[in-house]
C-alpha cells in the first residue's frame, strides 16, 4: 500500500494503544457505559466555565464584519497584545503583542516551534515520564528525543539533564505540571537549569532553547504556583493551550510566546509565523482567538478535579497502590504493586509489569495507560478527568484486582 | 541565530512577498486605504451567507454539552457522515462518514496527505502554473514539486504531465478552479488524465495518486461545473476547504475524502487519522465541524464576484491587456503586455518582466502578484476580491500605466 514507510511503521506501534481503545469500547458495549471505569484519556470532561458561554453567545450576536476572515499568521494583533499581558504577568516579564503567536493549541505550537528550530540530527533533552507526543513531533521535523531521567519524586534532575547535552541539543522541554506524574518544578529547579544551560551553552557555542509546554498551568491544587520560565532564562520559549484550562480541546486554541530577551527575537517570530503558515496551520482559529483574548485569566472549577484526586486517591491508599500526589494536572502516576500471586501457571515474578497489571486491572473493568507508554514502565496513569461518581464506584474493582494481584 | 537552516533560507527568499506587503501597507498609510488599488491578496472579502451567521447563532444559543470537547483526530461522526454525503453528490459516487476525515482547511489537508504518503525523494507533478505553497508543503515531509507545464490556454497538458512521471511520482496534485488561472479542467482531460495515471501505474508498479485540491469548488461562473475527481479515478484524494466557498478562511475548517475504491481505505484513512494528531492539528476546529456539517450546500452569493469579474475584465480590455478569462476562482491572471516605451534609460527590450510591470502598476498605486510567484513569469495575478468599487475606480490607474509602459 503506498503509504509513507514512517507512518506504515508509526501505525503498526501504536496499534496497542488503539487496541487498548476498541478493547474500552467493547467493554463498554458489553456491560455498560457506567460499568466500566476508563481512567485512560486525559481529555478534561467539564465544561468550559460560564464566562466562556458569555463570551461565545457575544460573540455569534455580534458577529463582527471580517470576525471569520483573514489575519496574518501570527494571529489578530489585539489578541496577540491581551495574551502578551497576561504572559508578561504570570511569566514576570515585560512583552508586547509582537513576541506572542497564536497557534492551534500546544500540539500545533510544539510542531511550530520544532520546524523553526530543529536541523537535522538535531536533539531534544526531555525529562521522563512525559508526553509521548513529543516524540513524533520532533520527528516531523528532523530532530529526535532524549530522554533524561527525574529524580524519584519526579522533580527535575538537573545533573541527569547535564549528562545529555552535547553540541547537537538544540532545546530542553519541559512540561510542568507535568503529564503523567503531576509535579510542578519549583522555581529553585527551573534556576538551576537556567545557569546549566547558560554555561553549556557558554562552553560550546550553542545555547539550547528552554521550551516550557504549560498546558497545564492553571489546573493546580493548595494554592501551588507554577513559577515562571520567561524571566528565568533568556533562550526561553512558552507553548501554552486552552485545552484544560478553558476545557476547549476540540477547539484547538493556544499561543507561542518569547521573552524580551531572546536572541533575535524578530527573526525567531518570523519563523513562528513563517512555520504556521507552512505546516498548514495558516492561522490558529479566528472565532476562538477573539474568545480568549477575552478570557485570559477565566478558566475551569479546578476544586472539581480536586475533589476528584481526593476520591482517587482514598481509594488508591485503601487498597495499598502507590502514587505520586498531583500538584497539578489530572494524573495520578502509580507504581505497579508488588505482584503477590501466582497468575497464569507463572511463580510470582515480583516483577513490576505496567502492561500485566494493566491486562489485570482490566479484568475488573479498570482501565488504565501502561507507564511505558510515558517512557516509564513499572507505572501506570489514571486520569481523573472523569466524573466523580465513576471514580467512587471504581473502589471495589481496584480492591478486588488487588485481592487477586 | 538557532534556527533550522531552511527555515532561515525560506524566510529570506520570501522576503521580497513580505516587501511587497510592507510596501503597499506604507503606500495605503500615506494615500489612504481606498487610494490603494490592492489586488495582491487572495483571501475573499465578501462575508459568509446568511445561512451560517444563523447556523452560528444557534450553536452559540444550545451551546451543547461536550460539543467544544474531545473527538477522534477524524473528526465528530455525525459531521463526517453528513460531508459523505455531500462528496458523494458532488464526486458521483458512494462513500460513507469512514472516508472523510476532517481537516485545518485545504492547506492542513494537504499537510495531512503530503505526510502520509511521501516517502524521502518523493515527487508530487503540479500542472503550471499553481499556488506556490505547494512546495514548502510537499518539502516539509521529504517530497518535492515537479512542474508540468500546462496549453497556451492552461489547461491540462496530459503529455506534459506522462514526461514527468517515473517510479518517484507519489502523486499528482491538480487544482480546479484553479488559482492563478481560474480554468477549470473538464472531465475528458480528467479522463485522459485518470487513463494515463492507470497505465503508467501499471506498467512501473506504482499507481500515483490523483490529488485534487478544490477549495474553489462553488466559486464558479456561468454554470460551469467542476468534474467529479473520484469516480474518474480509482487511487484519488479530494482536499476541500470551507476559506472560499463560505468565506471563513480565518476559521481553518476543510475535510480529505477518498473514493470508495481506493486501495486500503482503511489504512489510508488511519494514516490521515494519525498525521493529522502527530502533526498538531490533532482535530479540525469542534464548533467549525458542527457548523459546516448544517451548511453542506450552502455557499457565499458568487454573483457578487461575477460582476466584479466584469468590471475588472472590461477595464483590462479597455487598455489591451491580455488574461485568460476566469471560468471559477476569483483571480485574472494576465500577460506582462509587450513593453512600447523606454524605461530608465534603457531601450525597450520587447520583454515581458513581470516584476518590472509590477513595479511599473505599483507606482500607479495598482498592486498585483508576479506570475514569477506561480511559477510563471512573464505573467500577473490580480485577486478580485475585493469591492467592485476599488476596481472600478482602478481603471484610470490602469490607463496610465499603459499608457507609460
Amino acid at each position: 500500500m503506498p503509504l509513507a514507510n514512517a507512518i506504515k511503521e508509526a501505525l503498526s506501534t501504536q496499534s496497542m494503544v488503539r487496541k487498548m481503545f476498541e478493547e474500552g469500547n467493547l467493554l463498554k458495549k458489553q456491560y455498560g457505559q457506567d460499568k466500566v471505569y476508563d481512567f485512560t484519556l486525559g481529555n478534561p470532561d467539564i465544561e468550559p466555565p460560564p464566562a466562556f458561554h458569555r463570551v461565545f453567545a457575544k460573540m455569534a450576536k455580534e458577529d463582527k464584519i471580517g470576525s471569520h476572515g483573514y489575519m496574518t499568521n501570527g494571529g489578530f494583533p489585539e489578541v496577540r497584545q491581551a495574551l502578551a499581558e497576561k504572559t508578561s504577568r504570570e511569566q514576570n516579564v515585560r512583552i508586547d503583542g509582537s513576541r506572542v503567536i497564536m497557534s492551534c493549541g500546544a500540539a500545533g505550537g510544539l510542531n511550530v516551534v520544532f520546524k523553526s528550530i530543529l536541523n537535522p540530527g538535531d536533539e531534544v533533552i526531555v525529562p521522563c515520564p512525559y508526553f509521548m507526543e513529543y516524540r513524533p513531533y520532533a520527528l516531523n521535523h528532523g530532530g529526535s528525543i532524549v530522554e533524561a531521567a527525574t529524580k524519584p519524586d519526579f522533580s527535575l534532575d538537573v545533573d541527569a539533564i547535564k549528562e545529555k547535552l552535547s553540541v547537537k541539543t538544540a532545546a530542553v522541554l519541559i512540561n510542568s505540571p507535568n503529564n503523567p506524574t503531576g509535579r510542578i518544578y519549583p522555581a529553585a529547579d527551573i534556576a538551576k537549569l537556567a545557569a546549566l544551560l547558560e554555561e553549556h551553552g557558554k562552553k560550546c557555542g550553542r545555547m539550547p532553547y528552554l521550551i516550557s509546554d504549560e498546558p497545564y498551568r492553571e489546573i493546580v491544587y493548595d494554592h501551588a504556583v507554577v513559577p515562571p520560565i520567561l524571566s528565568a532564562y533568556k533562550e526561553s520559549i512558552l507553548v501554552y493551550s486552552y485545552s484544560k484550562s478553558l476545557s476547549l480541546p476540540g477547539e484547538r486554541i493556544g499561543f507561542i510566546a518569547v521573552g524580551p530577551q531572546v536572541t533575535d527575537a524578530d527573526t525567531l517570530i518570523a519563523a513562528f509565523a513563517f512555520a504556521t503558515r507552512i505546516l498548514g496551520f495558516v492561522n490558529a482559529p479566528a472565532l476562538m482567538q477573539r474568545i480568549v483574548a477575552e478570557l485570559t485569566f477565566a478558566k475551569v472549577d479546578v476544586d472539581i478535579y480536586k475533589r476528584r484526586r481526593a476520591a482517587f486517591t482514598e481509594i488508591l491508599d485503601g487498597c495499598g497502590i502507590k502514587y505520586a500526589k498531583p500538584e497539578g494536572a489530572f494524573y495520578l502516576f502509580c507504581q505497579v504493586p508488588q505482584r503477590k500471586h501466582v497468575s497464569g501457571g507463572e511463580l510470582a515474578d515480583g516483577g513490576a509489569d505496567d502492561t500485566a497489571f494493566v491486562d489485570h486491572l482490566k479484568q475488573q473493568l479498570v482501565l488504565g495507560v501502561p507507564g511505558a507508554g510515558f517512557g516509564k514502565p513499572g507505572w501506570l496513569r489514571l486520569a481523573y478527568c472523569v466524573d466523580e461518581k465513576i471514580i467512587k464506584a471504581s473502589g471495589p474493582a481496584f480492591r478486588k484486582a488487588m485481592e487477586t494481584w
